[in-house]
């Protein structure tokens, strides 16, 4: 399973050696992005052997017609995809006529890949052996900077090794590109404008249906001995290529290098007859600072990220690169600074999955956000919801819903449900639950109040309106129930009594009314507003406290646990480990209906309601449903390793605590489900994270305070972490002798070191 | 709903006036088939209106890629297409020059369908207004011919009515067709060869994969005054279609013929290099017999099918002529000559559901052919089944079976499964209860036990092996579970115990452990070779009855009902008839979850249980289940009415009875599903069959002696069917006064009316 081919380094992505069926993985795992544009790690030159070409642009989407077996009412009519965006990489490379590319030259050596995590950016290196009298260097190192977000550069150098050469390179956009995940083939994109300006060459390309408008734009430079080389200026260009030419000699020994600074400028930022002018003026900007400059600049950006989110371990160097990826990953893929965007599963890794927000968000990268970067950050993120509450009004209008409930879809762009399997649209609504946990989260801990009255309170009405209609009264049991559902594990279908489902659908209710009374009593103006708005009754209300009191649990009396739903113990009960490894991954090895009729659990189910609420259930509970449960976990999804890891950590199971945070955090890395080549797994990165600050770091907010119940892996010297606890920074390092807590900041912390009540003092020590 | 256009007649289907938008309706009810072909009554000559075009020969599919949103392990890789085929209608008629159109002529009069199912053929007639000086008649006949099954014929007259004319007729075959119904638009068929001959044209097709050859062909001649009209050889042809020319002058009054013999030859009865040589030899026998002797010949086929198949009702024209469409239809869509053709759902009207064999064979249809053809029919359909036992057991390997289990598919053309929804493909498993079923209402019916030692054991111990592997033990229940399946009502998906499921599987066990040991005592060289090819050791059986013997059966001691699977009480039941009608059909109005968590049952589920099982349960058990169930039926399948019309009546509840019988023989006539277009509910009809002879005759077999319990509905003055009873032909007469079985036979038969034990001698009346 484990690949094993990343060299353990605490602050790089490290790959030796030239194995062409490892291009497509390091393709994903040594992609760079700036959270407005992102790509994978593809070549510059020609290559002809299997490769996944991916570029993308933040917010630019596709709805592709969906494609289903049987339409059913209420399908989603298109699923979102993520596009492949115009190539501006491209640097073709003649070595005296003869075109490189690694999978036909003679021999390739010295072959390397560095992902540098702490100054941002990647590196490719290679000796390519074109002939026994001849072979070049290559030293291709490029970034997106974080300083101009519209702007990658690409530092392309050529060494002639072993012989003079004459070489020509010839930089390029293409925007004839294709996806790879598209339901029908259609034309993804339309190029409107190609032109070439001296070194200049910028492409207009405009998505079809949607109709975003891209500018991709390049300038080229040939440098020599340190001295930019004047070159004619050559172009050709066809109906989706613009591509420029520059040749010169070089003795051997000596180098030339091809930079190249390109990058996009979108109709999301700019109108659209301003993307040229826009992508000029990045342009100019770009090669007024310089490389070098940009280089700098780009680890200044980079070290003030890592200054806030880094965590340290000592003593475990997978463990530590894990964790840094895990940081440096999701700060490409998502910076907070756009409330229009989110956090795709596969960020700018892949296209799988579509769309850029799932549940993921709100259940495990607001904690992230909260804690590693200022909150406006994680309120944006929320905010992205509530501008979307039309949609999901709609949403669950398409499903017979009415009166303003909501139901946010399980994946979207523009907040439409783009899912189209009905056992997940229809029916894992859970998802509309983690969207007021969100908002409890985000309120527990930054102790931002006004975003319920401004905001919140109105996609919680929406949802309470949700659960109250969804909610079905069984006459034999005097009990709602919620009938039909699919949970976070995805591996049981329209089953009744999702407990965690259906527990979520109480608290929901309750935290809902508790608010409505707390509006109406600090914020009466946003409370008149929101009650117009949402006719809501006193009646109505009632109605809900009646469905959440009377809210049906599945519970076991004789194993004393919730059972994850209706009829979970007529199954055939057979831990993981009796199972025989011919049959994992079962959702590789099983056909769909062995999987649901086993007991056999995809990720954390009830184990992530006892996540959620922790302070609901006791230790002995908790230990109860994990024993129960855990045994049970194939953990093939890659938000179950975290959840599991935390509660291991809090049940001082540290063995089990240690191994899950492994596969957390180097599911990618070490390509725990073997698919790493389709991109990396974005969000649930976000819950590596967990597994420290919450897990080892035990991480909880208690009547405002935080407190850390440590716990150190007997693999580890010692673990550090920072917080961003409002507005003041608390720094945490734990260590085999104990655990302290320092204070960054101007005002007295009280917190809870391992149960014991602190005041921190701005630059004072606890130990 | 009731669309009421077709006028009641007692032995034609008849439509009188030009109504454009009922033209695909009617295209659906006036088609016509002989078992090896078939085609919708589409227009002969050019029609730009709105239409479905169809012709299809028996057999011939096509392997279309499967299409669903995200992969399942276990889907089939294709779902097979019924395919429309070549067309040889056509002919496109030139009046002075001006091409005839419905769509376009200035006004259509005298307009008229008529399908006489009596003598088996179809015409339509108009006159059509070219301008005010300009009319013209045209009567059009056309038929397939059960006597010679590769021909079909068309006698096209054109009488100007108004004005002398100069017709051309461009008699031609178009095998550039495609189908309504596909998933990726591939091309089915390929042209490979157009020839024309004088009169005659032939093209030679072939269906991409599946590789059928089919030859098209065709041969026209000119009739004037009862005349042939010599006519010059003039033809043209493109890739796709080749036409003949034939043009004459008519007076006014004057008629002129164009009669087109065609048919299809395909690679199923010929090698594909006889095919041509095969179409020349029909159209030989046709043209030496000639239109008339072959209409006369059709006659005389229908007069024989009629006489033994045919059910008069007195005094209900509507009633009459119901029953008379629905076995009219499935005489035309399957005559039992050939057991690898079987009885597909749409037959020869349309593409819908694609492939040929459902369950609704086995649980429909096999007591309809059983009844009213030669036994030797329905052997062929369970023959059909045996000899895709291969390919079940395949199907089975496919989700994790094994040791020769075996799942017949949910649909398919050669046995392969080709279904592609999981909730069907992998969970609609009680059609394998179908199979075993069928072969036991077979045995007992037929008394012909020989097919068990020779085909069916091997069946049955394939779906024993499969029901027993598939069944998990519950230790809570201490009871064998069968969990995540869909039941005949398919508006429930992956639920646990569904007892209809549960119970066929019981059933399934002991019936092939019964007749093991039947075929043990009786059959010893065939026990030996199944028990050889089986593997089947004594501790498999064992293991068998363990399952069966406790089988879990989930039932409600306070309703003392069977539940229709776990759960089904804590739904909120509300009767269909306090469901407001804006949600009626609920599958075009709610979205599937809202379907899924309603109690809204598609089809009999329990009571279709009640009904292959009628003597295990009591008159009493039968009331109190109909009066729970049927109340909460919306009948959306159209297999429902005519089980609950044979309920009803044996609960003499003869208005109920009577409504469903209504709506199973005029499902399509009347359209009460609004989708005839899409072609007609052939499968259905075989129910509509049983309703009568089962429900209102009130047939059963009870030790070997056919039972008749006779109910006569109010609102007819009598009815009488006949059945093929172990080759003694019963005529069975209701009367307002009584009840009659006459017997047609050489052997006395006992019988049972009216719970009157009697024995009939040969020609003897009964009363």
């Amino acid at each position: 399973m484990n690949q094993e081919y990343i060299i353990p380094n605490a602050w790089s992505i490290i790959e030796e050696g030239w194995k062409p069926s490892q291009v497509e993985s390091s393709e994903s795992l040594f992609s760079i992005g700036n959270g407005a544009m992102g790509q994978r790690a593809n070549f510059e030159e020609k290559y002809t052997g299997a490769t996944f070409q991916g570029s993308y642009v933040a917010g630019v989407y596709y709805p592709d017609k969906t494609r289903v077996g049987w339409w059913k009412n209420g399908y989603p009519e298109y699923f979102s995809k993520v596009l492949n965006a115009p190539n501006f990489i491209g640097i073709d490379v003649f070595i005296d006529g003869e075109e490189l590319d690694l999978a036909t030259v003679q021999e390739v050596t010295d072959y390397r890949r560095e992902l540098n995590m702490k100054e941002g950016w990647y590196e490719r290196s290679f000796t390519a052996h074109l002939s026994q009298e001849k072979a070049i260097n290559v030293v291709a190192r490029r970034f997106m900077s974080l300083e101009i977000d519209e702007l990658a550069v690409i530092n392309y150098q050529v060494t002639a090794v072993k012989g003079a050469i004459r070489i020509s390179f010839q930089p390029y956009i293409d925007a004839g590109i294709t996806n790879e995940d598209t339901n029908w083939d259609d034309a993804f994109w339309e190029v409107e404008e190609l032109v070439s300006e001296e070194h200049q060459a910028l492409v207009l390309s405009r998505t079809n249906k949607t109709n975003f408008y891209v500018g991709t734009f390049m300038q080229s430079e040939l440098i020599k001995n340190g001295e930019h080389v004047q070159y004619a200026e050559h172009f050709d260009k066809n109906d989706t290529i613009i591509r420029h030419k520059a040749a010169c000699d070089i003795a051997q020994g000596e180098s030339v290098t091809l930079r190249k600074y390109a990058g996009y400028t979108s109709s999301l930022n700019h109108e659209h007859f301003e993307l040229f002018p826009a992508a000029k003026s990045v342009l100019q900007k770009a090669t007024e600072l310089g490389y070098e400059s940009l280089l700098k600049l780009q680890a200044d950006s980079w070290a003030q990220i890592w200054a806030m989110a880094d965590i340290t371990i000592d003593g475990d160097l997978k463990a530590q690169q894990g964790i840094r990826f895990n940081i440096f990953q999701l700060n490409q893929t998502y910076l907070g600074k756009d409330s229009r965007l989110n956090i795709g599963p596969k960020g700018f890794t892949g296209e799988k999955y579509g769309g850029s927000t799932y549940w993921d968000t709100e259940a495990y990268c607001i904690p992230f956000y909260m804690a590693t970067k200022d909150q406006q950050v994680a309120r944006n993120l929320l905010r992205y919801r509530y501008e979307q509450l039309d949609k999901a009004v709609e949403n669950a209008g398409k499903l017979g819903f009415s009166s303003g409930a909501a139901l946010y879809p399980m994946v979207t762009m523009n907040g439409e449900e783009s899912h189209n399997e009905w056992e997940i649209t229809f029916e894992e609504i859970h998802r509309n639950g983690a969207m007021v946990f969100a908002i409890y989260n985000y309120v527990r801990y930054t102790g931002d109040y006004s975003y319920i009255p401004e905001m919140g309170l109105e996609v919680m009405i929406a949802i309470a309106k949700f659960w109250h209609q969804r909610a079905t009264f069984s006459q034999r049991a005097n009990k709602y129930m919620i009938l039909g559902v699919t949970g976070p594990n995805e591996y049981e279908n329209n089953v009744n009594n999702n407990w965690y489902t259906n527990y979520l659908a109480k608290w929901c209710i309750n935290y809902t009314v508790d608010n409505i009374n707390k509006v109406k009593d600090g914020h009466k103006s946003d409370y008149d507003r929101i009650i117009a708005k949402t006719n809501l009754t006193d009646s109505e209300i009632t109605a809900w406290l009646d469905v959440a009191n009377n809210m049906y649990e599945p519970f076991d009396e004789e194993l004393g646990i919730y059972l994850q739903q209706d009829g979970f113990l007529d199954k055939e009960i057979i831990s993981v480990n009796d199972l025989s490894p011919v049959y994992r991954p079962i959702n590789q090895k099983w056909s769909w209906d062995r999987i649901l009729r086993s007991c056999y659990i995809k990720q954390a189910d009830v184990l992530q309601g006892f996540y959620f609420f922790e302070d609901h259930f006791t230790k002995e509970q908790l230990e109860k449903h994990f024993d129960f449960y855990e045994p049970l976990t194939v953990h093939e999804s890659s938000l179950s390793p975290c959840v599991h890891s935390i509660q291991a950590a809090k049940l001082d199971r540290m063995d089990q605590a240690y191994e899950f945070y492994l596969r957390t955090s180097r599911l990618d890395l070490d390509d725990y489900n073997k698919e790493v080549e389709e991109g990396c797994h974005i969000t649930s990165m976000a819950g590596t994270w967990m597994s420290i600050v919450e897990g080892f770091g035990g991480l909880k907010i208690i009547d405002n305070k935080p407190s850390f119940t440590t716990k150190l892996p007997e693999q580890w010297n010692g673990f550090s972490f920072k917080i961003n606890f409002r507005n003041q920074i608390l720094d945490v390092q734990v260590t085999k002798t104990g655990a302290q807590v320092t204070l960054e900041g101007k005002h007295a912390q009280e917190i809870i070191l391992n149960d014991e009540h602190i005041t921190l003092q701005p630059q004072m020590v606890n130990a």
